[in-house]
């Protein structure tokens, strides 16, 4: 250990040193959501680049890489957190190093046109708009592929960058199971649903109340407000400025407060594996988030497992009542039917449980098509239109309500997707798993009391970082790697009753 | 010019970083003061500690001071953009230069402690308490003027720090003058006050509706919400985060609505420059304000000279009671006279325009006395009580009330406060030449337009940047250096009306 001493511990330095620029740049980009006058942009920007900048040059030092490589020669033991340390640094090291400068900038550029020309072509619901650009970005990632490295798809080297570790094949696999099965549960979910019209709820809900009403959730589930805070955006997020400072954003519609409520459980869920994370490590992989697919199960679990379940509104209705005196006409039941309100839909993030996945399916199946040249992009409109009838029994009839809804191309990123149904069914698989080795759970959870299903997540997912690749944590944290059937036996038991 | 333009045109280059680095860590600052959860603390200290290290390793470089080297030996034109920047560049590389490390962090570790030691000794009002720590400061400033080297004074070195080329001297000569002659002015005034007693405002004025009211009279003085905002923090500041950022921060009281708008008006005045300076020079000194004693003068000229005027409650009483009803019981001659209330008191930030100079003038005598080892530090509390009741006719009867009251000494900092009465006199003297460069101001001021006020600061102050010295600048902006003439005329006028 006495020579991997030292380079291990100049990459756990140079790390620190990366966490203060990043969470400067976060903070940044933080307030420039936030509050930032709108005039500041331009300098703001310029601000953002050269922190960009220097956090690059501080990772791809050679010296970065002599340390790795002097790492991995010594004899780490397998499994500890040292070497789970430099796995990651290895693999981001790399990811960082192996694509030439000039292909970085031409991406750079390319998005930075391509999100303007999608913002057009959505508001215009001309595909032909942004199709140009979608060729670029197509083959600009195939090329990031090539030079990061795959073996059976250009997907594969994608979708590690946000699933390290997944491949294609078998998020495929596993895909290839949801789909069919859920329409099976659809048909009966939407009948049930018939006595919950849309808007049933729609009333005075003043924003003050809706942030008290969100407050005391969130401090209910968990979330430390001692190291954290909710702003309002257009978008909501969760970003952390610090080993204790995450930051969760909503949006209110003084009509209906489930929007923001709902957004801060799914926000708050991101904030509690945030703050979750082993401080002391942070900066390092061990104090990083394993992937976006465990990272949406947290909040997929808190917004839908939680916030969704039958009993939430037992206990919340009394609470909610005293902040909304315009809830009072409802049920806790008819509120519960409203939030669970199963009806397909053309815009993914206003989709219900059931045909959420779905979206995802679709698209993540578009984007294996395009990289690997089965799919042109001429023909991605048809293709949408096409499927999406065939599995939600809806005509598309305009480009911005089918191919052009999402952001995600536009931004040059292409297998993120999947991460999101990866999240879904983690979420089920986690809580059965919870339920098993905590027979109590449901009745602590009927009684508004989370702090078993809290300690459980920070045990199994929260404290441990990377130490892990995604699969082995779930493997660890459930016994068993990914799998769609939790999922699907929690929407059939909670949406079709069987 | 060929052999200069390369080496000027890097200390402009690396002044842009500095800008990036510097603004950053101001945006951690303010958000520090402004929103940061709690426990965020410990991190953020160590992020602003790397931004500080980075930003002082960049500017102190040796090549740094190369460059600055080589532009003076060229003929760079006098009174140029470029030699300005060159001369301040080379006042700031070596006040930062010539200080040993170890002088440094044996301030910045003695600081922390006296701050701390400060606060208790001010909340027991136990001078000895902070005694032992004072006398290290005071040593440690000498020692720091010791290594920045003066002519007459120590107390010059660390003045300049401030107001960049002023001297001990000339300020002592001012401050004699002012002094006595505010003597013969404050009784009268006090007289005219009889008919406002303390707090007679005293109403229910709700927060959002002095938010609303505020942001209206900042809008109406020029303030650009579309390149800066208003927050909310204990102690009120206005920081620039960009060449188009500038935050006001104010503190709400809800029976009391002038705390929180002659805070904006006085924060606002600070704003206004920082949004008239040139944005093409940001981050040079050429696109920096010249002196802490010509940016209290904007913030003294529109909370003073523009809110206190007896013309600004007949403009704005209509609208402020359209904000709040509770208003509408005082005239607006009532409320001018209540918010020109003139009583000798104990706390200088409290202080009326006529007593305030006072407080100023006796800090100032025992800094210089302290610097020049007139003084002891054992005997500061018998100075300042002393002279007080000389100079205020109240016996000062705890210390908290006395020497203790302001923070300036514990962080270290020696030879700012003359900078407020600097600003009072330059405010009164650019009113003064304003006035005579435009017969009709008055008139405008009344009818609430201050467009023609704000161009003439925006020529004679603002876009200059430090193209001068501050007395050139006031010179060239007036006719004359500092004098305390123009203010003693104007508070002799209005309070006495003599």
């Amino acid at each position: 250990m006495a020579t991997v001493t030292n380079p291990y511990k100049k990459l756990v330095k140079r790390a620190r040193e990366l966490a203060w620029l990043a969470t400067s740049a976060e903070t940044l980009n933080w307030d420039l959501e936030t509050g930032m006058p709108p005039k500041a942009l331009d300098f703001r920007a310029e601000q953002l680049t050269y922190l960009g900048g220097q956090k690059h040059r501080l990772f791809t030092a050679s010296k970065v890489g002599d340390w790795i490589a002097a790492c991995e020669q010594e004899n780490l033991e397998t499994g500890s957190p040292e070497a789970a340390n430099v796995r990651e640094w290895r693999r981001l090291y790399d990811r960082a190093t192996k694509l030439p400068l000039s292909l970085v900038e031409k991406l750079e550029r390319t998005r930075a046109h391509a999100r303007a020309a999608w913002k057009e072509a959505r508001q215009r619901s001309e595909f032909k708009r942004f199709k140009p650009y979608l060729e670029k970005l197509v083959e600009l990632n195939r090329r990031r592929a090539d030079h990061w490295g795959f073996v059976d798809s250009p997907y594969d080297a994608l979708l590690t960058e946000y699933e390290p570790g997944a491949r294609t094949a078998e998020v495929r696999s596993l895909f290839a199971d949801l789909g069919p099965a859920i329409g099976t549960i659809l048909p009966g979910a939407i009948e049930r649903s018939a006595g919950a019209p849309q808007g049933m709820l729609t009333g005075n809900y003043p924003i003050p109340a809706q942030q008290a009403l969100n407050r005391e959730i969130a401090e209910a589930i968990g979330f430390d407000f001692g190291a954290g805070r909710i702003d309002t955006t257009t978008h909501p997020f969760c970003t952390t400025l610090g080993p204790a400072d995450c930051r969760l954003t909503t949006r209110y519609n003084e009509q209906d407060f489930t929007q923001s409520l709902y957004g801060i459980l799914h926000e708050a869920g991101h904030g509690l594996y945030e703050q979750g994370l082993p401080a002391e490590h942070f900066g390092t992989p061990l104090g990083t988030a394993v992937s976006l697919g465990v990272h949406e199960s947290q909040s997929r679990l808190w917004e839908n497992h939680i916030g969704r379940d039958p009993s939430f509104w037992e206990h919340w209705h009394p609470v909610a009542c005293r902040h909304f005196p315009d809830l009072k006409r409802f049920t806790p039941g008819q509120v519960s039917a409203a939030v669970n309100r199963v009806s397909p839909s053309f815009i993914r993030v206003e989709a219900d449980q059931v045909t959420y996945d779905l979206h995802i399916i679709l698209r993540f199946e578009a984007e294996v098509r395009l990289l690997e040249g089965q799919l042109a992009v001429k023909d991605v409109p048809a293709f949408w239109n096409e499927e999406f009838e065939k599995m939600m029994g809806l005509k598309v009839t305009k480009d911005s309500d089918g191919c052009l809804q999402d952001i995600h191309w536009s931004l040059g990123d292409m297998g993120y997707f999947p991460t999101y149904t990866l999240g879904n069914l983690n979420a089920a698989q986690l809580m059965a798993r919870a339920r098993q080795d905590h027979p109590s759970l449901q009745s602590e959870i009927e009684r508004g009391e989370y702090g078993t299903l809290l300690s459980w997540l920070r045990d199994k997912i929260h404290k441990q970082g990377q130490r892990l690749l995604p699969q082995d944590l779930i493997q660890q944290a459930t016994g068993e790697k990914t799998r769609s059937s939790y999922h699907l036996n929690y929407l059939r038991q909670k949406f079709t009753g069987k």
